[in-house]
């Protein structure tokens, strides 16, 4: 089967005038933001996003702004052929690759800071990152003008800082959020897979299963969080040579931490956990009302 | 003659889909951003908008997050009959004139930050007050979703931090900057103005004879920027009983101060002054290549 090949815009001004008149025709827009290297989590996003919008824009930018000092910035794999090819075998019309200096030109100042939300669990860590994140996503909104914007649950804290941030901004866009996809023995989809060693990657699984005990237990009712936390720990230390750094059971729309019992509904269970100098993350999230 | 009074809307959405209907009708929409208690130099912009654009929205928001503690946030005028009446007569078709609980609803966390050039002069004095202003000129331009957007050189600081930000941000709106207006006796519009004392306005046009003065000096090419502050200083001292905050001779678009010889153009010269509690400030511009 042959696939029409995705065009290629490298300018946000380009893509702004493509958007005005896709807009002027009545098109429906939706972006798919991704740094590249893409992978079936990706393009699960953009299949989804095909099925409602009339025009799919990609966005592949490994985005500065949003690694800290001593993160895998330079390493972040670039494979531009390969994922301009996936993307429009996914259905994408075009794809926005700016340059790094086309989105930060000298004299950039203007930044983005989602408050509270972004103190805990990954933006504890990472500093900055969120910060990074919620301008870039801010930008490409701008450029692409989308009706519709995709992202993936996996990253469950940059989902709830770009709701909150979308909301507060009055950014005239809905948010669809898509499930994680994951490898057949549970392990999530990530671009930083790659990284790990076939001895990692046998043990990684492990991550998921131990978000699945905790679901089991939160669901089951009458959870205790310290209690969920050390049952997470303690199957991950067993089984892995992984490094924790961090089980968290939380408000899935304030992030904020819960201590004791634990709501039956309305919960992000999250970890990270580094093997060797490779940081992977996932979560469970358990819905509530708002989420 | 009969004036056509403008619409008076509340909530966001409800402006966000009459701009959407705008747009799709191929209408160049113009924002004029307002605190309200209009003034000629408010319905100067208007007049000035109203030739370029096809739809004229105002906003009218003494917007919270740009008023420090102390400053005059709950004495600030808010006539909003009237000024629906003066935006009428200006030419305006929507007044957007929101709650702030609509703006700021519980649990609001986002602020836009543009570093530097936002830490001098009005910046140094009043933290947290560009914060403040980048944020809610996002949502204003989220919000109407304008082609070109209206301000005022009096605010010369706020206008290059917003220049700054609409740049940075990819936002795709035309800014419009329009000369200030002034009294007969030079004193710049402000709808601070209205605090003087009798004797405080009789003194307040010497703001804007010492910029006028500086002008002069830098123009004639030569001048030494320390030796026009001082003369600033001097005249502004000896003529009034007002209280210098702080004189300025600085590069247009970075707003950093300029030391020793001041090159003739591309320069921003400014000044704020109290008298007693009311705080005034003024500004000229020499123009350079990018300002």
């Amino acid at each position: 089967m042959s696939v029409t090949r995705a065009a290629l815009e490298r300018l946000p001004d380009a893509v702004q005038r493509r958007a005005d008149a896709w807009r002027a025709a009545g098109k429906q827009i939706a972006l798919v933001p991704t740094m590249g290297a893409l992978h079936e989590g990706h393009t699960t996003l953009m299949r989804q996003a095909r099925i409602q919008a009339d025009v799919l824009v990609a966005s592949v930018f490994v985005n500065p702004t949003q690694f800290g000092k001593g993160e895998d910035f330079t390493r972040y794999p670039r494979p531009l052929e390969r994922d301009v090819q996936m993307a429009s075998e996914a259905g994408v019309d075009l794809v926005f690759a700016p340059e790094p200096g086309t989105m930060y030109p000298a004299g950039y100042a203007t930044f983005i800071e989602v408050e509270g939300i972004t103190a805990v669990l990954e933006g504890a860590i990472r500093p900055g990152h969120f910060r990074g994140v919620a301008t870039i996503v801010t930008k490409l909104l701008n450029i692409v003008k989308p009706h519709m914007a995709f992202f993936g649950q996996k990253d469950a804290q940059q989902v709830a800082v770009i709701k909150r941030m979308v909301s507060d901004l009055n950014i005239d866009c809905r948010l669809m959020i898509v499930p994680t996809v994951r490898e057949a023995d549970g392990l999530a989809l990530s671009s930083r897979n790659t990284y790990l060693t076939p001895q990692q990657r046998r043990e990684a699984p492990v991550l998921y299963r131990s978000l699945q005990v905790a679901e089991r237990r939160i669901r089951e009712g009458n959870a205790d969080a310290e209690g969920v936390v050390e049952e997470m720990r303690a199957l991950i230390s067993t089984s892995s040579s992984g490094a924790i750094d961090y089980f968290s059971v939380a408000d899935a729309e304030t992030l904020q931490e819960i201590r004791g019992r634990v709501p039956a509904c309305g919960i992000l269970v999250s970890l990270a956990v580094r093997f060797g100098a490779t940081r992977l993350i996932d979560n469970i999230l358990i819905p509530g009302l708002h989420t």
